[in-house]
């Protein structure tokens, strides 16, 4: 199998890249070769794997000559995030919007049908003024994203909905929830705070919460969530059940809980590194994410929640000692 | 007032424009300038009245020199219709996608926030094959298309709910549901026939019917859509209450009614001309679309639906006489 994944340098994307290397498969059919394609070249580790190659420059500028290779799996996981989408309107619109189109145009003109997994998603949903969110969030909940970022997923969703329906390509969306703990450096995602009040205080370093503690949100592990990605590629429609994007399984916990767990974790002193200072507009975006799913759909496909916060802090510790 | 209605030539536009004119006003503002676009030029009527201007040409071309430009009020009506859009996939994508990005773009441009009316369309909904539509479709319905038309004016909902919410318009979208009777020739859509059954037997001849009678539609008459068009274009944002499109009132009738009414109006002999035809294409999508619609929020904003299928019909041949 060719198998592409854009964003393929970025945390989630190399660790894809890393287990779809290790399982040697993906629905049974062998990893002959895995293209990442990225504005940063991957890491050193999937370059020395001699099924790797690397496509390093701007998504859509890549997409033309994308046109002639054809892929029997596509990942797509590139694209601007939450916080840089509501900064720069104009660069989400290009990054997500665009770059969508252009990468659905060239798996079309393939010709060849393939799995195209598009990554969206939970900030799909928002309060509309005139529509709140209801308590428990399924898939047919209605969308009313209050974010850039969000309008971009969800229309993303609708465009690899129809190219599927239209016989193009044969896609599916899964909405992830905030994965955590992510290692490396803040990201521009409205969300990277809360891998970074528990990766730097772990380090020893401070860090800023900016949303109350009562705040609750929706999370996976990056294991977890790399789970999800290959189940929804692998899974037959009939399982899907229908074209809507499916809503990975998260974890409910409130910002309070995870700092209990660190605290658990790394004692009272890592706890005291995390300062409470309180951002209206971060506060704004993740607040209005919703943070209690109906996990059904995906139950279906195999997948669960993580069991508790603690166990996701622990496997960071173990994978990052 | 500067008005501008895009697709200001077709039916509904030169109706729109024609009620503007005679009511000299939009929300209490005086309708000084009305610019209508179309890739026709509009008829006599509207063209001899001096607050008409024509901006004849391709929607997106014109929309460089639009950026120029402050409107006041815009309705965006301009559009590939539903069988053209199923038949070009990427007619449609430009047509209606690409064209109202790019008006959205010269609005935005223009700096000065106008309201900004989308027309989209009930077309919205369909029976995704994992998920069958309720038996009433309310606002909070989620809309699955199963139509490219249907997916790309959700997908402009979505571009006029966040230009709005990022203050670039004043946006609203209002979902129009299938206008009868419309008076001229069949045209693109794949409810043409829906006005064809009732307009071609009334001036004596065959119309086909490509649907099995009992099949369910929503309808409105069109004096009653730009009655709607108008009321979502004043109504103030708490009105309107939130940014998701406004489902315009529809009357539900089956096709057979409509027949019995056609029947009632011109007689047995009018009835005869209608042929029943099933075409598996039209009947997939308009039996797709949902026939019974909550009108409550429409209700708010003062709109009601037709009281009946005869009334819209003996208003037909009272103006078309």
């Amino acid at each position: 199998m060719r198998i592409l994944i854009t964003g393929g340098s970025g945390f989630l994307g190399a660790l894809l890249a890393r287990t779809l290397l290790q399982h040697g498969q993906l629905g049974g059919g062998p990893v002959n070769e895995l293209v990442l394609a990225d504005l940063q070249p991957p890491p050193d580790d999937l370059l020395a794997d001699g099924r790797v190659r690397a496509l390093t420059g701007a998504l859509i500028a890549q997409c033309v000559g994308l046109r002639g290779e054809s892929f029997d799996a596509v990942f797509h996981l590139a694209g601007a995030l939450s916080a840089e989408c509501e900064a720069d309107f104009d660069l989400g619109m290009r990054s997500n919007l665009d770059s969508t189109r252009a990468l659905l145009e060239a798996v079309r003109a393939a010709g060849n049908v393939p799995r195209f997994v598009f990554a969206s998603s939970l900030a799909v949903y928002g309060s509309d003024p005139g529509l709140p969110l209801p308590q428990i969030i399924r898939e047919d909940t209605l969308p009313t994203p209050q974010s850039s970022y969000g309008v971009q997923k969800f229309i993303c969703e609708q465009l690899v909905a129809d190219y599927t329906r239209k016989g193009f390509v044969d896609g599916r969306s899964a909405r992830l929830v905030t994965v955590v703990v992510r290692p490396g450096k803040p990201s521009g995602a409205a969300s990277s705070f809360l891998s970074g009040i528990m990766r730097e205080p772990l380090k020893g370093e401070f860090a800023v919460c900016p949303v109350p503690p009562e705040t609750k949100v929706a999370l996976a592990s990056p294991a977890r969530t790399i789970a999800g990605l290959i189940a929804v590629a692998e899974a037959s429609r009939d399982a899907l059940g229908g074209r809507i994007a499916v809503n990975l399984p998260a974890l409910t916990v409130s910002v309070s809980e995870m700092l209990d767990a660190l605290e658990s974790a790394a004692g009272t002193q890592a706890r005291a590194l995390v300062l409470l200072q309180p951002d209206a507009e971060i506060t704004r975006i993740v607040g209005g994410w919703p943070a209690v799913f109906d996990n059904t759909r995906a139950a279906r496909l195999g997948l669960e929640p993580d069991p508790d916060f603690l166990s996701i802090l622990r496997a960071y510790q173990a994978d990052h000692a």
